[in-house]
């Protein structure tokens, strides 16, 4: 193997960035790089969708602006859109976390995918393929094939298999197919380099271990990406949690305004995994949070800006981020809030409702309960409040209305 | 449902002797046959057929003469010819002791069995199928929904895996299909009842889930029988271990031999499992032994004719019975034993060798270390013995020859 030049040895370093390269680290990841320029061969890089859920977040995108990388330095995107899994579901019927869908259903979930992907990595020049091509023609000797290339033990060390199995609960042996297709799927597009989350490490290095088998001499490199936690800094970002989850069709008002929400202790981990900052800027944020060398609230007014333009442009992220500082400087009331005319007193969760704040009353009670409701700059105390005068409602951070009669 | 009457209570009783009838024992099994002379529907017994390992010995014979008796009421025997699962083999190709077999060999070894099987039941009337013939058509989809129908922690109760999984010995997911083909088959068969032996549990039983999981509302009844010890009475009966093991190829010399050197213990089970006495003498056997009420040696002679004259006809069994009492009057030599004429000095492994009294000179060096081989009464010590003169050459209990100049 020839020695492995300065120049890819920094391309794997800007585009390796936070990842854990497996097996053989950033030089392995240069090589890669280094040999596809020497050869003309762009790297075909993996992606894998799953066509049951469809709406993105900035916690997708980490994955995405990687690709975006890949794509820039001419390498090939391999969308896999998960059309064989997602019309297995859960074949028990068991499971309604895991509901089958009709062909019809993975085409309009797809077409909804790549119109957000498109917000970030340019879909004309992407291998769009199904899984179910190849994977509903495997044959009951194919399948066993397949099978046969792990064993139990090997699939209980994945995370939540183990989980499961020591708590109890059960696991249909059908399950241990999920991991073993999207495997064969590295195979079967013959790729070069497959991301994943940290938990992905399981099915991400069994792709490499099911192309060794079926005769691969160079399998794929994986590149693990940390999760991205949500605006609490706790959990994951999910749209299970709404409130923290920023989304991509997000208005840029609220983008911003939810970056800016984020704790301190994640801004070096956003700017690394949702901006093109070149590794010394990324360095620069690093030692200024280090040394208390600036304002934090400036960190995150920057970072705000540079995501809010990625998707509104840079006129709607100037207009969000004067949006916010207006909000601040004027008591944390927006200029520019939507009226509601009262025609008779009215209970607050009706107006809540009505104003589309909640999407039900119970989200308007657990709302009112944490003190998240506020009339004319007071919290309210019960669901049962009623709205009799003219007043600011609040509800939430970013939420307001103006009660005129 | 109707009252089961006393005819199919006594039928269910003689033929379920020594089984272990599941899940509702034997008064499950006298509704079951009651319901199939009633309707005039045959019942449907379920005989699956390892083609890999054709060679039978008197321990395959115990479920075979349960299935003739289910014969001979009119029931109707499914044969599965296991092509299918003979045919993947071991699909990692790491394992010799499951090597994949082509359809040829499937066919010669099932021509083999069926022969065999022709000394008990009657193979006119059984319907014989392949398993090929609709797991090999089981798509990507079905053989989801297929494992769909067990856990993990299910399979991990089948006592082999168990022991392997926690012994850190590997487990090839796919070998978790092996029982669930087995299962599928009878649902494709409509079994009613399944024979095997208590090492079937997990399979027979898996397969009244898997009739159910399928559709069927009256899934099959389990029957599982004992394992036969061989002659030693305490290893299993098998081909692994061929001086204990009696072949339904056996001369009727060796097979009389063999009976007469069962263990005292041993004789009941023998009488049970492989006799169609009735249950009554059955007891008397039970009882005699029980109060030493006759020699054990009486029972053991009966039991050797019996089973002998099954293979060999009354005349062959009289002759076989002769033949041994002359061997235990005359010292333990037959009157009728074969002559070899020595030209020159010989060495004792060659000497057994030409006799084919031993396969290799391997198994000649262990019999000698046994003490299993005499000449002229004395044991030869050493594998370098030559023989030199006349006398009577004795190799394990029954191989005798005359050596003469």
């Amino acid at each position: 193997m020839a020695e492995i030049r300065q120049e890819f040895i920094e391309q794997a370093e800007k585009i390796g960035r936070s990842c854990e390269i497996l097996p053989g680290g950033v030089m392995e990841l240069a090589q890669k790089l280094q040999y596809s320029h020497d050869n003309h061969k762009p790297l075909r890089i993996k992606l894998g969708m799953d066509p049951t859920r469809p709406d993105l977040h900035l916690g997708h995108t980490v994955v995405m602006r990687k690709l975006r990388e890949f794509q820039k330095l001419g390498h090939k995107i391999v969308l896999i859109v998960g059309g064989a899994t997602a019309m297995v579901g859960d074949p028990s019927g068991k499971s309604e976390t895991r509901p089958a869908l009709t062909k019809e259903q993975v085409d309009a979930n797809a077409a909804t995918y790549f119109e957000q992907i498109s917000k970030v990595i340019d879909v004309t020049d992407v291998e769009v393929t199904n899984n179910a091509d190849w994977l509903h023609k495997l044959s009951f000797m194919d399948m066993l094939k397949l099978a046969s290339n792990v064993t139990v033990a090997q699939m209980m060390t994945r995370d939540d298999f183990a989980k499961r199995y020591s708590e109890g609960k059960p696991i249909a042996i059908h399950e241990f197919f999920y991991p073993l297709m999207q495997a064969y799927d590295s195979y079967e597009i013959d790729a070069d380099i497959e991301f994943g989350g940290t938990d992905q490490r399981f099915n991400t290095l069994l792709g490499r271990d099911i192309q060794t088998a079926y005769g691969r001499k160079y399998p794929q490199l994986v590149m693990l990406l940390p999760l991205l936690e949500g605006t609490d800094g706790v959990v994951k970002m999910s749209k299970s949690y709404p409130e923290h989850c920023i989304s991509l069709t997000d208005s840029a008002n609220d983008m911003f305004g939810k970056v800016m929400s984020i704790p301190d202790t994640l801004i070096l981990k956003y700017y690394e995994l949702l901006t093109d900052l070149e590794n010394n800027e990324i360095k620069k944020v690093h030692d200024d949070l280090e040394n208390n060398a600036c304002n934090p609230r400036d960190l995150k007014l920057r970072l705000a800006h540079i995501i809010t333009e990625e998707y509104h442009g840079k006129e709607g992220a100037d207009k969000a981020q004067e949006a916010f500082i207006n909000v601040v400087s004027n008591k944390g009331i927006p200029d520019d809030i939507p009226e509601y005319k009262l025609v008779e007193s009215q209970n607050i969760l009706d107006l809540l409702l009505e104003l589309k704040f909640i999407q039900s009353k119970g989200e308007g009670k657990r709302l009112i309960q944490g003190g998240g409701v506020k009339f004319e700059g007071e919290k309210v105390a019960e669901p049962t409040f009623l709205v009799e005068n003219e007043g600011i409602l609040q509800a939430g951070k970013r939420k307001f209305a103006k009660v005129v009669r």
